[in-house]
């Protein structure tokens, strides 16, 4: 417990995981609000998706991702993944690996649950988010009078990846999913998928249009990055500046090649060197 | 060699193989060509989507599907998939399970040489089969006169699991994805992915409003379903009527529950059981 000691894991990097490359969306989240920290994110792209698995093989690849991260050298783990969020209690990857956890789920719903004023609560997520009923789950424990909402929006996903983020089909198809959140009157939605913030905008725009100008919009990306700043500095374990570079570094479990282009849009920023690791 | 034996070769049903339910437009077509064969189905649920593997994970998960249905009895093997027809040549599985072995990429290919006047041939598949390059390969065998202009769709899959066969965005993806193949004055468009029938009617008024009413669209699965027809009848293993009703039987990797309304719209008839498998 010597001040070098927790210094030196002050210095060690977050892990951040993901099915695939979604989760980068988190990852440009955390350097908006973290700008020292150094970051290791691991999209397991060989698996990806594990929307359409069994829990089961959910949690068994979620454990070989964050354990594979833990080996490396990770101060926390950060699970920018809805569908392992929403599978995996962080709480079981925290007690199996002996590491700080968090998901992406909690922070939405927490964020949610503050945004609202009405108590009706819309999400956005894919098919196997919805199902698994995780995001009325967390939001049941933190306010009883909520009512949320689900809409499966399957088409979003593909969108973000071919960088279809405006004109016409990316915004009826939008228009389509928000009709039933619109005609149950919801006054927050919660865009339960990483790929989500990559359509920000659009969905912005028809959601402000259709049901009105005072719906907020929640990013989980974006309120985890916020709850792992407040979590880093109250531990103590936030990197102070210290002139160096903080770095990202990417690792995927399939070839690289066709990754860097969507990895680029995602993160927001040109995307260098991607390693291919074995799990 | 009895006549009896070769009696119950006839008998057996055929097996029919792909990573998800994509290949039951390929069932459909084979039970208009062939309505005295019973076929067993098997999707590969759990592990979908195979395009984004390497080539050796989808050659693995190739011959576990091959084999199970190899093992249930079949008389001979259709791989409805056109990411495994574009990574396993035929020929490896039909060397290594002793059985006969029809993929979707050569009957596609066949169809599209034998359509074209200008020798332009268009394909429209997912980017892994586009960037396979399996269709060009194909195709150069059978003529060296033709010139083929690839188009990845990846919109399209998801769009026929939607559901979403009629409307604005549909109309306006595949628009976009057409305006290569106009630019590119093809005659002939293959439809290279097994969701693709799905959308055919969507496609083909757009590719006649666009390019012109010549333009004729070759739907992989019919034409293979064709081709499995004369490989039956030429090596007396069609199924005799014989009062029999013949069968589908769907076998999956992964929980059945949700699949049902998915295989109904791609079979073109109701899904009443689905068995899971375990590979």
């Amino acid at each position: 417990m010597s001040g070098s000691s927790s210094s030196a894991r002050r210095d060690l990097p977050l892990g951040v995981f993901d099915s695939g490359l979604g989760g980068l969306t988190v990852v440009r989240a955390l350097r908006e609000a973290l700008p020292n920290e150094s970051i290791v994110y691991l999209g397991d792209t060989a698996r990806v998706p594990y929307g359409t698995k069994g829990a089961a093989t959910v949690v068994r690849y979620a454990l070989s991702c964050a354990r594979h991260l833990v080996d490396r050298g990770v101060k926390a783990l950060v699970v920018a993944c809805n569908t392992v969020s929403a599978t995996v209690a962080p709480e079981r990857l925290r007690i199996e690996l002996d590491i700080p956890v968090l998901g992406v789920v909690d922070p939405g719903a927490r964020a949610a649950v503050a945004a609202t004023r009405t108590g009706r609560i819309g999400i956005l997520a894919t098919a196997g988010t919805i199902a698994s009923g995780a995001y009325p789950r967390a939001i049941a424990q933190l306010s009883t009078r909520a009512e949320v909402v689900g809409q499966a929006a399957p088409l979003l996903v593909p969108l973000a990846e071919e960088g279809w983020t405006t004109g016409e089909v990316p915004r009826l198809a939008v228009r389509r999913y928000i009709e039933p959140l619109a005609l149950a009157q919801v006054d927050v939605i919660v865009l339960g998928c990483t790929h989500y913030p990559i359509l920000r905008e659009l969905i912005e725009g028809e959601v402000h249009r259709r049901i009105g100008p005072d719906v907020a919009i929640v990013d989980s990306a974006r309120a985890t990055a916020h709850e792992v700043k407040t979590f880093l500095e109250t531990r103590d374990l936030a990197r102070h500046g210290s002139g160096e570079m903080r770095s990202v570094h990417l690792l995927v479990t399939d070839v690289p090649g066709a990754f860097r282009e969507t990895a680029s849009r995602f993160l927001g920023d040109a995307v260098s060197e991607v390693e291919q690791v074995d799990l």
